[in-house]
C-alpha cells in the first residue's frame, strides 16, 4: 500500500493542521491530523507515513509512560482513553512533539517514527530482519547445496560464526557441525554458549545406543522410520543436537532427513485434501514408560501439520510409533486420513535426504520442521554407535540470534 | 452418533461375513464387515461399535507390530498397505481374530475394541478422563467458591492429595497452598515432586522484591498491572509457582486475578468483532534486557486470544509492559484493534477477584488462562515483601496428573 496515495482522499475530506516548514531546521517536513480516521500524517524529506493517534498515545517515550529500565510501557490502561486525539502537533528538527486531549505531551523522534513504519513492506522487512529470516525450504536432492558446515570450535569461539551458523539453522532447519571434541558434554556446551538446555521427561541430554529392551524406540538398531521426536509435547523440543560421539561403521546407519515444510506445502498445492485431512485431523500423539525410575505419560492432540493463525505451517508433527491406538476422531474421517497420511509418508520418503554422519560431528536440526530417522546399522564389539542427544527451544534460539546481531551492527558503528 | 441406528443402510445393501454366534462361549456377538465403508462391525452383547479396517490393521498388538517394551507401533509405514481389507472374522470368546488381505493376522480382545470406540460421547468421555479434564471458567464473584485450598506438607507426602490439587489447577486454573515451609526452595522441591522446573531467560527461579531500577517491571513496589507471564515466549510458562515467603503488611499488596478464558468467551458471546480483532491481529509481544549477566531478546508474535483448530481458546496472553511499540499490523486495523483491546482491559477488571494471599502460602495459577496482578504496596525496614517464584508446563502436569491416576486405579484394584 502506497500510503502517500492512499491518503489523498482523506486530506481532501479533513481539517488538519498544516505546521508550517522551514527546510533549513527540520528533518520532519510537516504533520498533518487526519482525524477522520484517526492517523497522524508526518511527511518526511523522501516519504510520507500515517501513524495512528491512539497507538503513538500508546507508546509514549517520556519516562512517565516509559520504563527505560526495563524497556516496558509504563501506562495504567486503566486509566487510559483510546479515544485520545492530538490537540496541537509541533515539528522541531528531527523530532515531532504533540499535545494530547489528556493533557500529556509527547515527543517522538524521526528515527524512531521511521523505523515503526506502518506501511506493509517496511513491517515486513522489519519482522524478517529483526523477528525471524524467511525459512528457505528444499528437496532431499537439493541437500548437499542447502547444508552449510561449521566448524565446532569456531561456532564456540567467534559471535558472528555463531550467528551465522543459527541463521543457516533457522532458514534451512538443519546445519553440519564439524570437529567436535569426544567430549560427551560438547552439546550441551555449546547449549550453554547460546542459552540453556530444553528438559524434557528423557532429561536433559540422552544417549543413542542399540539397547534391546528399551523405554524408547529410537534405542533399537533396527531401522528407524522418519519422525519428529515428541509429538506428544504441546512444547515439542524446538531443535535437536545430535552428537555423533561415535558412528557405526557398518554399512548401514545412513541419516535421513526430509524438509517436512516443503512436503507440506507441496501436499497443499497438489493434494488438497490430503492436506485438508492432516491439518484439521487431530491425532493423540503419546508416550508412556519409565526414565530414570520416574514414571511418564504424555498425551498430546493436535494435527500432524499445524497452521498458525496465518495458516502458515507452524509445526509438523510425524511418528509412526508415537501415534496412540487411541484416535478420536469422527468414524467416517478415518479411513481417509489414513490415506492422506499415506500419501505425506511417501512423500517424506521421496523427497528425503540419506547421508552419514562421521564420527566427531554434531548434526542439528529443526525439530517442528524436519523429520528424520536411520538406516538399520550392527554393532559390533570393536564399534557401538553411541550419541548424545539433547534439545533447544527456538525461543532462545531467535533470542540469541537477536542479540548477537544488535551486537555485531554495534561493534561496526564503532 | 448412534451407530448401530446409523449402520442400517450399510448392512441392508453389504455383504460381510456373518458369523456363528454362541453366547454360551463369547462375550463378543458377531462381528460383521460392512466393506463398502471400510468398517468393521462389532456386536457386542450391549451395543454395536464400528471400527475402520485400516485403523484396526495399524493398531495390530501382535509382537511384530508392537513393541510393548516402548509401548510403540512398530509397523514400517513404508511398506504398510492402507487399502488392506479383513479376509475373514473369527470370534473366540472375548477375543476378535482377524486375517487381512497382507496375510497378517491381528488378534484384538473386547476390552482393547470397547475402549476405543470411535462413537463420539465415548470419544469425548475418554478424552476427559485420560487427556485433559474439561475447564471451568470464573467470574471474580464467585472466586471463594472455586480457589480450593490445599496444606502443602500433605500435596508433597500424600499422592491422592497431589492428584486433586493437580486436577484443581486444571480445572479452575488457581489453587492455594497454605501453610508451606519458609524454606525458599519450597517451589522447587514442589516442581521436583511433580516433574521439573521450566527454566526460562529469568532462570529456573526468581526472587520478587521491590528493586528500584530493576530489569522487569514486576520488580517495583507500585501497582502491578494484570498480565500474564512471558507473553513473549511462544512457549510461555504454562504455570506460576509463587511463593509468599514474606507478604507486605502495608494496606496494598492485594492480589488481582482474573479468568481471560472467562473473559475472552464473554467477549465472543456480546463483542463479536472486538473477539475477532483480538483472536487474529497478531501482537509484538517483547523483552529485551539482560538477567545475571546474559542478554536476552525475547519477541513472539501472537494474538492476545489464541485459539486453537477447533476455534477453542487454547491460551490468553496480556501485558501492558511487554507489548512492543513495534505494532506489524495494518494501518487501518489498528485503532479498532486498540478499543477491543481497551474493552478486554475492563473485562479482566470488572471480572476480576481481588484478595490477599499470607505469608507463608503458594499461589499456583494458569499463566496460559489467568491475568495476574497487584495493588500498589509499600515496604518498611522491618517488612520487606519476598516472594520466590517458578515455573512449571502442562505437558508435565498433565502427565503427572495421569500417571497419579492409574496408579491409584491400580491399587483400588488390588
Amino acid at each position: 500500500m502506497n500510503i502517500a496515495n492512499s491518503l489523498k482522499n482523506i486530506f481532501a475530506s479533513t481539517n488538519f493542521n498544516k505546521l508550517k516548514f522551514d527546510p533549513r531546521r527540520t528533518l520532519i517536513k510537516q504533520a498533518k491530523v487526519a482525524l477522520n480516521e484517526g492517523n497522524l500524517i508526518v511527511e518526511f524529506h523522501d516519504e510520507t507515513e500515517a501513524y495512528p493517534s491512539v497507538w503513538l498515545r500508546d507508546n509514549c517515550t517520556c519516562p512517565e509512560c516509559f520504563h527505560n529500565d526495563s524497556h516496558s510501557r509504563a501506562i495504567n490502561w486503566d486509566k487510559f482513553d483510546v479515544g485520545v486525539s492530538p490537540i496541537s502537533v509541533d515539528v522541531n528538527k528531527d523530532k515531532l512533539e504533540i499535545k494530547w486531549s489528556d493533557n500529556h505531551r509527547s515527543i517522538f523522534t524521526e528515527d524512531w517514527l521511521r523505523n515503526r513504519s506502518f506501511e506493509g513492506s517496511k513491517q515486513a522487512k522489519y519482522l524478517e530482519e529483526n523477528y525471524r529470516p524467511k525459512k528457505i525450504l528444499w528437496d532431499g536432492t537439493e541437500f548437499t547445496k542447502i547444508l552449510k558446515t561449521y566448524s565446532y570450535r569456531e561456532v564456540m569461539t567467534k559471535d558472528e560464526i555463531l550467528y551465522c551458523f543459527l541463521k543457516d539453522l533457522a532458514i534451512y532447519g538443519v546445519v553440519l557441525l564439524k570437529d567436535a571434541p569426544m567430549d560427551p558434554s560438547a552439546n550441551s556446551k555449546l547449549s550453554q554458549k547460546i542459552a540453556f538446555v530444553r528438559e524434557t521427561h528423557y532429561g536433559k541430554e540422552y544417549v543413542i545406543t542399540s539397547k534391546p529392551g528399551t523405554n524408547n524406540y529410537a534405542y533399537l538398531s533396527s531401522l528407524l522410520q522418519q519422525h519428529t521426536d515428541l509429538p506428544y509435547y504441546e512444547y515439542n523440543p524446538g531443535v535437536v543436537f545430535l552428537h555423533y560421539v561415535v558412528q557405526t561403521e557398518s554399512e548401514g546407519g545412513q541419516n535421513l532427513l526430509t524438509d517436512g515444510f516443503f512436503v507440506a506445502e507441496k501436499m497443499r498445492r497438489e493434494m488438497k485434501e490430503h492436506f485438508e485431512l492432516l491439518s484439521t485431523v487431530h491425532v493423540n500423539w503419546s508416550d508412556y514408560g519409565t526414565e530414570d525410575f520416574v514414571k511418564f505419560c504424555n498425551i498430546f492432540r493436535t494435527p500432524v501439520i499445524s497452521l498458525d493463525s496465518f495458516s502458515e505451517i507452524a509445526s509438523v508433527r510425524y511418528s509412526i510409533p508415537q501415534r496412540d491406538s487411541f484416535f478420536s476422531v469422527p468414524l467416517e474421517k478415518v479411513t481417509s486420513w489414513y490415506h492422506a497420511l499415506k500419501e505425506f509418508t511417501k512423500l517424506l520418503d521421496k523427497h528425503c535426504a540419506k547421508f552419514k554422519v562421521e564420527s566427531g560431528n554434531i548434526l542439528v536440526f529443526d525439530n517442528t520442521r524436519l523429520t528424520h530417522g536411520r538406516v538399520q546399522y550392527n554393532d559390533t564389539k570393536g564399534n557401538q554407535r553411541y550419541l548424545v542427544g539433547n534439545y533447544m527451544d527456538w525461543d532462545e534460539i531467535y533470542s540469541k540470534m537477536r542479540i548477537l546481531k544488535n551486537e555485531m551492527q554495534e561493534k561496526q558503528q564503532t
